[in-house]
This record gives structure tokens, sequence and C-alpha cells, in this order.
């Protein structure tokens, strides 16, 4: 399994506003950049506090992309994955439109009838772990499935376990030419929080873009190795 | 009045852990860099969280720069200011020490016997502001007495309220290549935060600096202007 996250911030961190309003923080370029990221995998993920807050589509943007990867005989849009361990996605979210596959990954404790909903609107529901979802376990259930690459593009709890569990191989951030501020906007990876042996990066690639700039790095994780 | 910002974050926008410890985000390079900037300002600027949190001299680590200072007939160290509006600097705190002039920017709330132990500690109160400090009038007041460029190193509601006030003209971050997380870690600019109408930057300078990389602005201000 390879899982790369792709995501943009302002100069300081925030992926938005304390009240998770939306708004542009990169522009053409990067919004290009992005589909066509997205094309190159099998599926691209979400936490469920994305999901309440953005309600995103995760689809391709460009026909010419999608045309493409049907071409290569793969579903024209990458699969959608939810990390959402008490099954919270509401049954109309964009995320369960009928254009890709949508897994929601739930715990053993979500809520029967709230599961039930959500493969009745159509989603694919993969469980792992008790209170929270597992994962470790629930990417090695998705990749038993053929989703061999993952792009996650946020939010910053999902990130956070991921980066706990020594999930991320990848990670590129568009930095934004803005200041959001606020001690209780969401940032790019929240949750607990490292206070030691943080995952540590290898940058390789700078470059600008739109107003801002592009920054890539391979993870090396967590006590200098994985 | 200059005011430029300077600071050091991870990939994730945080200046520390959730505990507030403090650990290494840049290496030799920026640690040079950062005392050669300081020595072209009249002043270094912090928030009493930072000297609370951190207890920093504020002062130059390399010798030579002090007496090239000290040749330029300028005094070796540059002046240090805090933001406190509370006047809660501890009288033993090292940014009080002997090597510099020290400005504490106080608001007229603050207890009258806390500003008198800081001015016995050797420390120069400036008053602005009722409850908290009205940063625009402290840095005329500040101006007036010759403090015309001022570096500002953090905290995150420091720099909240000198954006929100549109004082910062330059930012520099360094992005160091690690994740730190936390939903309650400090983050380069906190405060209340933005909702719309966000302090716009243009990146001036993009530069590969440690095993990170230097980010440098100038502030275009709110509403696009300032």
């Amino acid at each position: 399994m390879h899982v790369r996250v792709n995501a943009a911030t302002s100069v300081d961190g925030k992926l938005s506003t304390r009240e998770r309003t939306q708004f542009a923080i990169s522009g053409a370029e990067d919004f290009e950049r992005v589909d066509e990221l997205r094309a190159d995998f099998d599926a691209v993920m979400v936490g469920v506090g994305t999901v309440l807050a953005d309600d995103p589509s995760l689809t391709l943007k460009d026909a010419d992309l999608a045309a493409a990867r049907a071409e290569r005989e793969e579903s024209p849009h990458p699969a959608r994955v939810v990390a959402d361990s008490q099954a919270r996605t509401p049954t109309d979210a964009s995320v369960l439109g009928p254009d890709a596959d949508t897994y929601v990954l739930v715990s053993e404790n979500a809520p029967d009838s709230r599961v039930r909903e959500l493969e009745r609107a159509g989603a694919h529901c993969v469980v792992a772990g008790n209170n929270r979802v597992a994962l470790p376990d629930a990417l090695a259930k998705l990749e038993s499935q053929g989703v061999e690459r993952v792009m996650v593009e946020g939010g910053g709890e999902l990130l956070f376990s991921l980066f706990a569990d020594n999930l991320v191989d990848a990670l590129s951030i568009f930095v934004g030419s803005m200041v959001v501020g606020g001690r209780d906007a969401p940032t790019l990876v929240d949750g607990e929080g490292f206070t030691d042996d943080f995952p540590r990066l290898d940058l390789t690639d700078v470059e600008r873009l739109d107003d801002g700039v592009l920054l890539t790095y391979d993870v090396l994780g967590r006590n200098g190795g994985d």
C-alpha cells in the first residue's frame, strides 16, 4: 500500500478557518495538479470531518483524465474512502454519489443501523478496530480489494492517525500566501500531536506554483525510519 | 516602524509541541541566519507566552556580530521587547538580563506592583491600551524612543494581534522537515483567527536551508493592501 498525503495550507499551517469555512488557498495551477494527481491513484481518502464540513465529491474534474483512466481499463474516477469510526457520513453526501465506488471505514462500535443505511446508499463498509478505525487493518483490507495506491486529502485528525501509525509514504503541501490564524482553526496535522519521536521527512522538491509554493516530501517515519 | 516576523515551524505550522516543549526545528545554517538577522534590527520582540515557556535571552550568540554593532556605535545587542498586557514577565527572566535594554509593553490594567517590580528589575515599561496592549500605540511609543526596526520571533498570539492590526511588513518562515501535530499545539498565528479578509502575502524568496526551506514574504496586508 502506497499512501500519499496532498493538501493546501496557509503559511501558518491552517486547512481552513476556525469556522471550517472553505476558501481558495491555491489557484488554477494547483487545482489542475491535484486533479492529475488524483487520476494517478486507486482511491482518494478523507476523514469524516472533511465530509461533514465540505461535502466533497472527490471525483476528477477534468473529463479527459476520467476518459484516459477508462482507456486504461480502470474506473473513470478513483474510488473514494472515508475514515468514519462511528459511521456519521450522511447518506446524501456527495462522496456517495454514483460516479465512483466509495469505501467507508468504520469501527465495530459504529451503530449497525447507520452502517446498513450507508450500504443501502451504495457504500462498501469496511470494519476494523473497536471504538476507532484501526487504520493499518483497514488499509490492509482495502489493499486486498485492489486499492494499492491511496491519496489522502485530509483533514488533520485523519492525518495525525496516519502519521502516528507510520502509514504515510509521501506528502505534498501547497503553501498559500495568506495568513488564516486561529488557535482553534484546523491544521494540517491535528489529533493529540507528537511530543517526541516526531515523524521525520525528506524534502524532495520545492516548486513555485500559483502565488505560493509546493513542498514535496518523502516520509522517513518516526524514530528515523519506518 | 518596520516590523519583520521570523520564525521556524514544522510542516504543519507548529511552533512547538502541545506541551510547549522546545526542540530544534531548524539547524546550524538557520541559527546563524537568525543571529545575523537579529543583529540588523533595533529590537527583537516576543510575546509573554514565549518568555514563560522558553525563557529566551534574545541576545546575539555570535560575539563578532555584537562587536560589529558596537563599532557602528550601536548597542552590542538589539533591545528586547516583550508584549505583556498583564505584566507577567518574571523578574528573573533571561530577557531582563543585563546585556541589552528591555521594553515591556503593558496595558493600563497591569497590576501596578508588578510594573514596579519589572522596572526595579531593569525593564522599561511602556503603557498602552486598557486590558490588552494597544500594539499600534505601543509601537509608536517605541519608535519615539529610537526603535525603528523590530524583528518579532513569536509566539502565535502576538503574531495574530500584529497581523490583525496590519502592523507586519515582512515575514520569513523556516519550514522544518518534521510533523509535530496536535490540535492544541501552538501555531505560527493563533489568536481568534481570521474568517475573511485574510492578510495576504507576496512570496519574495524560496531558499533551501539545513534540511528544510526558508520562505520569505512581503505582507500586502488585509483587504489587498494596507
